[in-house]
């Protein structure tokens, strides 16, 4: 049976959206529609969207769920006028916060994001990625918070870019290649560094579902070679005193948190 | 006054976080402190936290707030034992979810992120965005969901990362360079794709701003060049048909998904 579920907020809808699909992903065996909607913020746009849930939950046969964080009375007021089954964020935790805090909430969007200096911050950092992504600029890699190592195509690139445009971390990255493994030794710009190196690692059969996506036949590609590499490169890391993570079934998130918790780095 | 604000987890703390920070900041003039404590997913790490919780509690002469998305039961069970106020994203809504859905909640971690092909979709949205970053690659052009036009530093590189990493979607960005303005024409390579750009603009001063940090004392970065140049590309934008927004006081969040609604893209 599928269900519908929206999020839908007077602002991105990104809380919304991050809560509702892990709680559904609490439910096997169901098969969910997701329907985000943005910027609900006035009256008439939440009657629109009223109409919509109403209209899907007729043609489901079934009432949709409605995950939502909306922050204006009025509006607030308009969607629950819906059919829905409706799980307000916001109603369910602002109360007992106004309680506990002896204080009222100001019921005014647009304050969940930080702008100005943590922004600024953001950016540089994002910068920073992009200048020492995959052994770029080497120069300036004593300025990083973290340098990312691993054999190619491991997850590197995203991993430091989500954590420089999540968390502000200068992270840079830097490939392990065959001429490494046969020099037997880590690549020199790094050696120097070696407190800042945090090792990614994967399991050969799935680096090479995503060298083939890009390198198909090719014997970079090969699972011989992949396992070779994965090896070798394990090895180095291990005598080098690198600490690695398999990060064969992780998201790019998770890979980003499990770093910052491990490096003890603040967000 | 200030209070601290934990945000706990068995996996990553981001969602605890995300709601955790939207529902403080409708809390003017209280100063929080936050400390998030992800991958609490065992009896003994759930009580090293209450001890740290009841601490800080302590110190701070009122007890913390604790924003917890625990799903292991033992482990929920452990943290209910602090002092705190303990706001629990899961338990709230869990519960009405099984009776609408008329199933049990499976209590496993982990499910919150996919992995798999949508994985590889973001990232091959991410090395597009890399590779077609500030004009970068223009042969492939024509397989980008959406091109960002705007003068230099406005905000398109972090925004078409963004969108590649949390949505997957191919985002490339080109600026509009003061040869442009001269010539009155949009670069050459843009004008046969002009449905899929979409423009972002800038105050002057916030413009200034931010290339000052980079190349103080420049032409470039002068309120004079900022103002000339904003001027400039926002006409040549609205001649051209091309919609854009002010992202001077937004965050890349709130960018990323004012154009996905915008452009009506499915997440």
């Amino acid at each position: 049976m599928i269900r519908t579920a929206f999020f839908i907020s007077d602002r991105t809808g990104l809380t919304a959206e991050t809560l509702g699909r892990s709680l559904l992903s609490q439910f096997d065996g169901i098969e969910f529609k997701r329907i985000t909607l943005p910027y609900v913020d006035t009256v008439n746009k939440a009657r629109d969207a009223v109409a919509l849930i109403n209209a899907t939950g007729q043609s489901d046969g079934r009432r949709p769920l409605l995950f939502s964080t909306m922050i204006l009375p009025e509006v607030r007021d308009a969607i629950a006028q819906s059919d829905a089954l409706i799980l307000d964020l916001f109603e369910m935790f602002i109360a007992p916060l106004e309680v506990e805090l002896g204080s009222a909430s100001s019921h005014a969007v647009g304050r969940s994001h930080g702008v100005g200096a943590s922004y600024t911050a953001r950016m540089d950092a994002v910068n920073y990625a992009l200048n020492h992504d995959d052994g770029g600029i080497t120069r300036d890699l004593s300025r990083a918070d973290v340098i990312l190592v691993g054999v190619s195509r491991c997850g590197k690139t995203p991993t430091s870019l989500y954590l420089a445009l999540q968390f502000g971390i200068y992270a840079a990255n830097y490939p392990l290649v065959p001429e490494d493994f046969s020099a037997a030794a880590l690549p020199s710009a790094l050696s120097p560094l070696r407190t800042k190196l945090y090792g990614l690692t994967i399991r050969p059969e799935r680096l090479q579902q995503i060298r083939a996506e890009r390198s198909p036949g090719s014997r970079y590609a090969s699972l011989e070679n992949c396992q070779l590499e994965v090896r070798q490169a394990e090895r180095m890391m291990r005598e080098a005193g690198i600490h690695y993570i398999d990060v064969t079934s992780m998201s790019v998130e998770e890979i980003a948190t499990t770093i910052l918790h491990q490096t003890g780095f603040r967000r």
